[in-house]
């Protein structure tokens, strides 16, 4: 690691002292991105368990004097890991959204955004697969909390969605409840989509598979007529019950 | 382990002196049952790299010796566990296809069949999941066949369905190349399908959330409804430009 992007990094460390031109800023956040994905290469190639603070020097091309120094722990890398993927994810998310009112579409964005920064990112989206329940205290509660905030823009997007099309859906606040059979769940609707998209890990090759975009075409099909369709059957059926009352 | 069940386990290593009754059989295979099941819950809280035979002693109440003598190594373990997993559920939905003739209905017993089992099973699932890159060689080679010839029976089904509704979709031979933009890939809705099945892993609470029979019931009705939505809708398109041209 250079000594301007060392200083950098103690400068961020330091809040009074970050970096303050915009030059400097940009210098340092690409090479603090570059770090994290070296260390995401090595947590994803050896594990978090098996990679140790000598392979992550290594790859990093810091000192382990020096990685000890600014990154204190193998535990704080996997959370700035965790907290940088979920963070670019939101700012390109929202930058999307911006000016888009179609809840269908914000939906369809929702999917592509999601896809292509996971193509893009590969092993990021192993590492935070596998490694989901090694951080523990403030640093797992801080990435459980980004999480949390992400599933729910996505759950706020379908509910949007399901309102404007008058699905009648079951709320999914924490008095709602289970939902009734005959209720449509926006959580396994949701969680349901996430698995779609995040098992692409396990199986995507970009020599032989459609890309992001065409990808989030299929997905987005299947999610939204299966969601829709269902939901406007349900609705059929749940009609025609109230007339027959 | 009790005598008995050691000497049971001996008998079917020597396949010329497998338990050649149905009563010894029958205890054989619930105590192989309850190995793998103490052997992949080690897996699943320590992780496979972490847990060492001494702990894998410890849960089976196998002596360190007989778990050597038995299951030579912990590579082994893992691959009875995967291979057991898979000819389970593979046994299970054979049976529970007999006699169904709807193509829709089987794909929904799929669902059903693979959502059972590993509700069932979630730690399976997560070991399944984690350590899929472990096994080399000819374990490796092994379990990958059984999980290929699983996926392909979902294939089978959910392309016998398409045709059984006069969808236009991209044959998923090695000779058939990518899809085009237009083709609908039955390689990537069958893996979205195992995407969301599998990703219950992550989140799925047996306390709070829908039995396996409710979810089965809603992810079917997704993948099903944006199945065939979508591909009717692209089979219009086609049609419509082919009457144009």
């Amino acid at each position: 690691m250079s000594a301007s992007a060392a200083a950098a990094l103690t400068r961020r460390n330091t809040p009074g002292l970050a970096p303050n031109n915009g030059h400097a800023r940009a210098r340092f956040d690409r090479r603090l991105d570059q770090i994290l994905a070296h260390a995401t290469a090595v947590f994803c190639d050896k594990g978090y368990d098996a990679a140790s603070m000598r392979d992550l020097s290594r790859a990093t091309g810091m000192s382990l004097a020096g990685l000890y120094y600014y990154f204190e722990s193998k535990e704080k890398l996997l959370y700035l890991i965790q907290k940088h993927t979920f963070e670019t994810i939101l700012a390109s998310l929202r930058q999307g959204l911006e000016g888009v009112t179609d809840p269908e579409q914000r939906v369809g964005l929702f999917v592509r955004n999601h896809l292509e920064y996971f193509i893009a990112n590969q092993k990021a989206m192993k590492v935070l697969s596998h490694e989901d329940e090694v951080l523990k205290n403030s640093y797992g509660a801080e990435v459980r909390a980004i999480k949390r905030a992400y599933y729910r823009v996505c759950l706020g997007l379908v509910e949007d969605l399901m309102r404007a099309r008058g699905v009648n859906y079951h709320p999914s606040t924490p008095k709602a409840g289970a939902p009734g059979p005959r209720e449509f769940s926006g959580r396994i609707a949701v969680l349901s989509l996430f698995g779609m998209m995040n098992w692409i890990y396990t199986w995507y090759n970009p020599r032989a598979d459609a890309d992001a975009g065409a990808l989030a075409r299929q997905m987005s099909d299947i999610f939204l007529n299966g969601l829709l369709v269902r939901a406007a059957h349900r609705k059929r059926v749940h009609r025609r019950q109230s007339m027959t009352r």
